[in-house]
């Protein structure tokens, strides 16, 4: 019998239990989900047999060392900001370790005291950063190997709502963390353009989209996203003249959610006044021109020069903000406010699905022609438990869980999923699950670029 | 013979010294001016005979203990950061202090020990903070005692370029600290405006300016500064409807210093790669899209929706910052570059004077009726070392110095110079050295107010 010690049983992280329990009879797997909220545990193992719930505080060192002491692997789904505690002890105690978070200097450093223990910590096994990873790198393993020179890499993924007839103008809700997505982009973003490097405040970054188009699923706008410039050397790409990561959203969604930036409604750095007595309306006016003469609604569209009959106007509207309905919070930052407001609308409803879009282009000298291939996957999810978010960030981590136990993956240290031996039976598996890429060769004459404006 | 230690000889203390010194003999006071770089020290104080030169390291805590223990008071004219370092010391040896930087919850901590021991530590005894305080206060409290009801009350000061038909189309150079000039307005700006609290992100503050008109001087842009709010309280002005402080600039700076903003040229965030091959031109061009076709002019000005030949347009390429020439730093922040490269035009010339622009407005109801006040005060340098920087900021110190010293100032504990106590003798006392105040009634109902677009 295996231990396998999964801390935190968030939302998502519903898929990656329901995956290690049905195996864990035949592979003789017991299976601890470590959580503050038992109850959250207890719904997550159903009762299975191999599954025991455990109370459980990250902050105890005593109760950390010895549940992670007994487990043969620990997968933290904790929120990004604990997950050092778990490696530290992992390393510790020569544990191994994955996560679908983004690896850290601080996680980094524990790279010799897990490779002298012979031990793994995968980081970034989850969907973005994870299947990108994964996918990204056997396409340009696969054109190096061919003896192919490369030009350019992007890639961006989404997490957004499926397609159902619906009237929402944004074709957007909450399909993960809210928080996550109301403080997006910011930081500095940077990615290379041409043999460029390239820098966009958070204040232009939704402006700088470009339109992608995804066979049978129509457009998106893709954004970019964090810092790419990294990328050219963990994917070993210095030399490359283009190289841009970048998220995906529903036409529409830029403009419109740039309306918040340009506000200031997304400020998470101080605290606002007179929160408890503030209308979603006041919340708006609160960023505005004083003018007692006009209506906020032409304030905002005056201010941030939108027409009032305009789509970007249709969509505000839509969300309730200038209603005079309390926020129904005691105090908080612009980006709690703001969240607590957008969840009003775009809470997903139990009918409804989120839809996981991964997209890749790849531009490369073939002798002297340039080619270029485009790569897709779209996933749905299947119902409110098993939605794609959830089977995306936690398919790979199981499967990556399955692999490290059986002794398929041999590596040591800390890694991210950007080697052959680790990526190409995690994909390979996952393409089971449907879970799959379809790849197109495109005209590079033709095909879209990066050219935001 | 009293000793005064002042800690730091940059140039806005220069005035302070020669204030100082001046007096030195009547009043028999020994100056020691303390300083890393000590040629800097030697050469503010000219060889008189009551200053002495003192090599001096703030971080030497045996060094810092004997020169504060052996004076009656200090005047920290330090980069900020080190103000508290030596107010520690104060406050463990039970001297006074003064300094011209604004108060921080640090040092708002040490009131009760220098209050115990009888001693004071006067803070924001400068121009901004300083003598804004003390001339808005000295009005405040005329229009309360007269029992009238305070409406509003906004407060306005510039570092400015003084007047002299050059052909500097920003009628700006770097007066005072350039990189404090980059940084300018980042963080989060709150004001008050007719009963509704209002926030500023920094994408939008150089946008939000209002016109302001001074007798003989002409037009100013205003925008706003800081967090106003944190001043009901200081100024003790609970109730108010409007209360906002801001920065004076010539007319068409804000637009065109949004244009550096917008860019995300201000960022002190990160380190841009390629610095030490990087032109002016290839500066601008990282934080632009890429398209091989188009100028760089052309690709701004579209960009950020500017007509080629706007007045904007202009003043960026008087900077030069279109140029092909090398920036000539090995690295930096977006910040750090730009404030190298704006040295090159911004600044002053031997011939050059600055000036310092201070402009308030005073709304209150005496009994039914709406009476306005407005009040301005401005001053030339008198050359390159007696900057009107330099004095405003030196001469109120000096002052106070003096003040504390013959016992004129009483108060202890760490204050802001808002008591009659305090900013009666230094506003009279400055009133001899040229800075006054000029104020008008003004018809509240014609009158320019904050109105924001």
């Amino acid at each position: 019998m295996k231990t396998i010690l999964i801390l935190g049983a968030g939302r998502s992280a519903t898929s990656l239990i329901d995956y290690l329990l049905d195996q864990s009879t035949d592979l003789q797997w017991s299976i601890r989900v470590c959580e503050a909220n038992i109850s959250l545990a207890e719904e997550s193992i159903k009762g299975h047999q191999n599954g025991e719930a455990v109370p459980f505080d990250i902050n105890d060192d005593s109760q950390r060392s010895t549940e992670i002491g007994g487990a043969d692997i620990v997968i933290s789904m904790l929120p990004a900001r604990f997950h050092y505690l778990a490696a530290k002890t992992c390393a510790e105690l020569g544990i191994n370790m994955l996560t679908a978070s983004y690896i850290t200097d601080e996680i980094q450093a524990l790279d010799k005291e897990f490779r002298s223990k012979g031990k793994l910590l995968i980081m970034e096994c989850g969907l973005d950063p994870g299947i990108d990873h994964m996918s990204g790198m056997r396409v340009l393993d696969r054109i190096k190997r061919d003896g192919h020179q490369l030009k350019g890499f992007e890639t961006f993924t989404g997490g957004l709502l499926a397609p159902n007839g619906d009237d929402n103008p944004w074709q957007y809700k909450f399909t993960w963390n809210p928080r996550n997505v109301v403080l997006a982009g910011q930081g500095i973003v940077k990615f290379i353009q041409m043999g460029k490097f390239k820098y966009i405040p958070y204040s232009r970054l939704f402006r700088r989209y470009e339109m992608i188009h995804i066979p049978e699923y129509g457009y998106f706008e893709g954004y970019a996203n964090r810092d790419s410039l990294q990328y050219l050397d963990v994917y070993n790409l210095r030399g490359i003249e283009t190289l841009y990561r970048g998220t995906l959203r529903r036409p529409g969604f830029c403009k419109s959610w740039n309306v918040f930036i340009q506000l200031g409604a997304t400020d998470d750095s101080y605290q606002m006044d007179g929160v408890d007595k503030m209308t979603h309306r006041e919340f708006i006016n609160s960023f505005l021109y004083y003018n007692p003469n006009d209506s906020i609604e032409l304030k905002l569209a005056h201010y941030l020069n939108i027409e009032l009959e305009a789509e970007v106007m249709h969509r505000l509207k839509w969300l309730g903000i200038f209603e005079n309905e309390l926020v129904g919070l005691k105090e908080g930052t612009p980006a709690q406010i703001l969240e607590h407001i957008l969840k009003k609308k775009w809470t997903l409803r139990p009918d409804e699905k989120d839809m996981i879009v991964m997209w890749h282009k790849f531009d490369f000298l073939d002798g002297q022609k340039h080619r270029q291939i485009q790569s897709h996957m779209v996933i749905e999810g299947k119902n409110s438990r098993n939605t794609a978010m959830s089977l995306t960030v936690g398919l790979p981590l199981g499967i990556a869980t399955k692999m490290v136990l059986t002794g398929a993956i041999k590596s040591s240290g800390v890694q991210i999923p950007i080697k052959n031996e680790i990526y190409n039976p995690i994909l390979n598996e996952l393409e089971k699950s449907g879970i799959t890429f379809s790849e197109i060769e495109t005209d590079p004459k033709l095909a879209q670029s990066v050219s935001m404006s």
